[in-house]
């Protein structure tokens, strides 16, 4: 039957767990190698655990005997034994692969061959200080000193600020073989989980990471600020990249996004990451359950790899005393959509992983709104440590990005908007305002209409007097609804604009409005979001009952109680 | 610390195993009541368990050694054996609730007194045929012949259709407690899960539940076609009925609606319930880990009970062979979106509840439609079963609600409206037709409007000629984004409708397109609902793209190769 190979686990730690997780649904018998009670074995009661270290070989050969396919939460383990019982049992990633992407000098080396573009880097051969000062002068500084093997959240790694750093860093790094890398100024940290299987590289959307104290603070599923076309291209790269190895499963590829928005490659993974916790809520399918699927040959429907809802990933650090980690498991109790995963590693260190808390929203702003407090929380919990000198990382909800553009052709046509935008302003709705116009700009016009919707923007309001062009020609140039305010010019008294603006060809349609009103072009867009929007619907239904209580209990008992001669004396 | 009490659980069933999946993330140690190896032990690795059954005196006291807080995945247990040890470890829900709930004539006499609807029902006293033909005077035909107590998924009732009945009906149920029930005409089974808390009464949204063979098969998560006023009715009768109960945690609280729109309660469970299953991916906090927060006094945050995307369960029940149910979870492998849960209970007897699935989705049709195959695959595993002779339950994904509502004050307008409407069907956007008039039917056209969005339009199109006011007074009795079509009539040339349309005052806008144009009408309309629907806002793009290369190859290359002469003397 298809579920009755038993995996075998290489590391019980909370990747190992999240996997039993996995298996334990699927009724997979998940044998796992690792110290008596860790947390993978701790959800999981059978005889076929293995008692003992991943890098012990006598125990590796053991978990063989008693599994079909064997795996590894962890990069760091004794490749040499993994490729001495592949003959037996099946590995997945394959040693081979293991083996080049736990060097990370080597997994360079490797990505090079494919073209993946990464960081100008050099080898050291003599860890001499004159060796690494000549590599200074080629990379510049500041440079990273790197450990090729072994290094992980941060150990492993120096910055060289300057050729005056050299001895301290050799000193720090000393007995390790090192290689250099170039210093890397990005605007972002993205991320991509890579499914391997046995004839597809899937992988899920772009993320991106904030990194604190070298470790992975938060991830915001999707990444936040970054176009469709980007979101596309990491995933592209993190495939090509992945596609460079063999074996199957879940794989973990780490991006920089450049000031040029060009992207270049971190480091790879060959396994289950930090980096995709979010997708255990984030989408129908996590990275646990796609990378048990894989490695066992079940299907992975592509569509499971979407992400469901915006999702935000915060890690819950060991702090000051053993159980202070426990404290913000405690505050996530009380934060909205918050699923908490304890890992049950016992008493914390200072700095080690315990647990990691996801936030689901409907919108991404609605998740970073959420949970904020918790994030500070963690960071008053973070200021106590006496091993970190440092300020955390700044962090709050992003601006939304607007969802109604509002253009003029020029900005005699603001005061006709006016009070249309003090209106999106009381309804909470900020606009992203502009002037460009059908004649004087017209290039400007088409791309700033052509691009709006992939911004986020879901209305356009545009408003134009006499020849008016611009609602049509901004609506020739995007798929979005656009919304036109005729401004009144000097002559014809508005028709002009009105003519212009509503008579369009069938097949770009303009949605018109009256003349001059700009109130009712931005209560339609106001409308329109709230139709999908049940926040704003409410407002707009507020609106109205306002207006009704206005007309009928204000205006109308006041002419009921003066009569209309003395009213109309008022007026 | 807030996770360091022992949960004890009578019962290590897949109730019992979800609720450890709950405390397993939370690291709150869970000690299970049942036999060695049940599905809750299988993922719960420690010396804590007590290996026994829920009925025995003896197993119970020795759990309540072991542990702070005791509850149960299940009401049929010894609930004096409950009451003996409520005195040394709290017991939630309390064992009067239990005791009260498990005996479900008792249970309704209880809630009767709460004025909780139900259906009307007499207590048998001695079972004899003469009593129960009474009854049935009393009831009417159909009866409901039901035990008060160990009554489960079917088993335990008997339907009396006629006096003829009977004697096999006492046969059936000799021997146990009766009660009979009139028969109620439902036209759906709704369902509602209702957190206890030391504080609060909670619920998570109303569901919809069908049933096959007495036991429970989908759920649709929400109840479909269900007004969010009956969705907020049943939950309000839900908690009423809960409340009237001592004890925190989970109750599963089954109601029929009513043909006339009514509420009646079917009955409650003490407990975690299958028509809650849903809420592992459907809601931010599931059933389980709300039981499990509520009987330790933890934070529920109301918003974490919401439904996060439309889900629908089915249930994997056993078929004819042991391992039949791992050909439907075999067959769930491939479908979008769904999540699978396998009970690990071994091999499996026809008709037992083996595991369930859960596909999310963005619209309840979707989901309906992604789940659809795996229905089937269940359905002819059910066919297979010989001790069933019944055809399955029909189903199929339901109609989706129309999202666009097109009105014409008069059939008139219908031969403007026709090229919009063939627009709408060729984007796939099936719309509401409808005749209503602002001045022949001014009540119906308001009715219509103003409930418009409850029925999930998202956009209007209304077209009018003349004094052209429809578009105008339905945006007046509504919140909906309106379009207006102003149709031409037979003088003014559409000035007149152009005018009555455009010139709305301030405050109530409508979207005006060119006099007779419906065709702009219907892209804006799927303008509006593409903004928030990827698919749809490909098909207006792909639309601009075809009238692009129909007006510059098609038409540009045959002016250029004919010369305008020519193509003149063509057209």
């Amino acid at each position: 039957m298809w579920n009755s190979r038993k995996v075998g686990i290489l590391g019980g730690g909370q990747l190992g767990r999240m996997l039993v997780e996995s298996c334990n649904r699927l009724n997979i018998q998940a044998n796992v190698l690792d110290a008596e009670n860790s947390p993978a074995k701790q959800i999981s009661f059978h005889d076929g655990h293995v008692t003992g270290s991943f890098k012990e070989r006598e125990a590796v050969r053991q978990l063989a005997k008693s599994c079909d396919v064997m795996t590894a939460e962890i990069e760091h383990v004794d490749t040499y034994a993994l490729e001495e019982v592949a003959s037996d049992v099946q590995v997945e990633p394959s040693w081979q692969a293991i083996r080049t992407i736990q060097n990370k000098f080597n997994q360079k080396e490797h990505l090079r061959k494919y073209g993946i573009p990464m960081a100008d880097h050099r080898e050291l051969v003599k860890n001499t200080p004159e060796e690494l000062a000549e590599i200074g002068e080629q990379l510049g500084y500041p440079m990273m000193l790197k450990s090729k093997t072994m290094a992980y959240d941060g150990r492993g790694n120096f910055r060289v600020n300057s050729k005056a750093d050299i001895p301290e860093a050799l000193e720090a790094l000393k007995d390790r073989p090192l290689y250099a890398e170039k210093w890397a100024y990005f605007k972002t940290e993205l991320a991509v989980m890579v499914i391997k299987t046995k004839d597809e590289v899937l992988s899920y959307p772009t993320v991106e990471t904030v990194q604190e104290d070298s470790i992975c603070k938060l991830v915001y599923a999707p990444a936040r600020n970054v176009s469709d076309k980007i979101n596309q291209e990491a995933q592209a790269l993190a495939r090509k990249a992945v596609a460079a190895f063999e074996g199957k499963g879940a794989f973990g590829v780490e991006m920089f996004l450049l000031e040029d928005n060009n992207l270049m490659l971190c480091e790879i993974a060959s396994r289950i990451h930090n980096s995709g916790h979010y997708t255990i809520e984030g989408c129908a399918l996590s990275q646990f359950d796609s990378h048990i699927r894989a490695i066992l040959d079940l299907p992975i429907p592509a569509k499971s790899l979407e992400i469901r809802q915006p999702s935000v990933m915060l890690n819950i650090i060991g702090g000051s005393a053993p159980d202070t980690h426990l404290k913000a498991a405690e505050a996530a109790l009380s934060i909205p959509n918050a699923a908490i995963h304890l890992y049950s590693k016992g008493a914390a260190k200072p700095g080690r992983k315990m647990g990691h808390i996801t936030v689901t929203a409907a919108t991404m702003h609605e998740a970073e709104t959420i949970i904020q407090p918790l994030i500070d929380v963690v960071d008053k919990i973070r200021a106590q440590r006496a091993d970190i000198k440092t300020k955390a990382q700044p962090s709050g909800p992003s601006k939304p990005a607007p969802q109604v553009a509002v253009v003029m052709g020029s900005d005699s046509d603001l005061k006709t908007l006016v009070p249309g935008l003090k209106l999106l302003e009381n309804f909470g709705i900020e606009p992203a305002v502009e002037i460009t116009s059908a004649h004087r700009t017209p290039d400007y016009m088409a791309k700033y209409a052509a691009e709006a919707a992939s911004r986020g923007i879901k209305v356009i309001i545009a408003a134009a007097g006499g020849a008016a062009h611009l609602p049509g020609m901004a609506a020739a140039h995007t798929a979005l609804p656009v919304i036109g305010v005729p401004v009144k010019g000097s002559s014809l008294d508005g028709v002009d604009s009105l003519y212009s603006i509503v008579q369009m060809p069938r097949g770009v349609p303009v949605a018109t409005v009256g003349i001059n009103n700009s109130i009712n072009a931005a209560l339609l867009a106001a409308r329109i979001l709230g139709s999908f929007d049940p926040a704003i619907q409410r407002k707009v239904e507020a609106y109205a009952e306002d207006a009704r209580a206005e007309n009928m209990e204000k205006k109308g008992t006041k002419m009921r109680e003066l009569g209309w001669e003395k009213y109309f004396e008022q007026m």
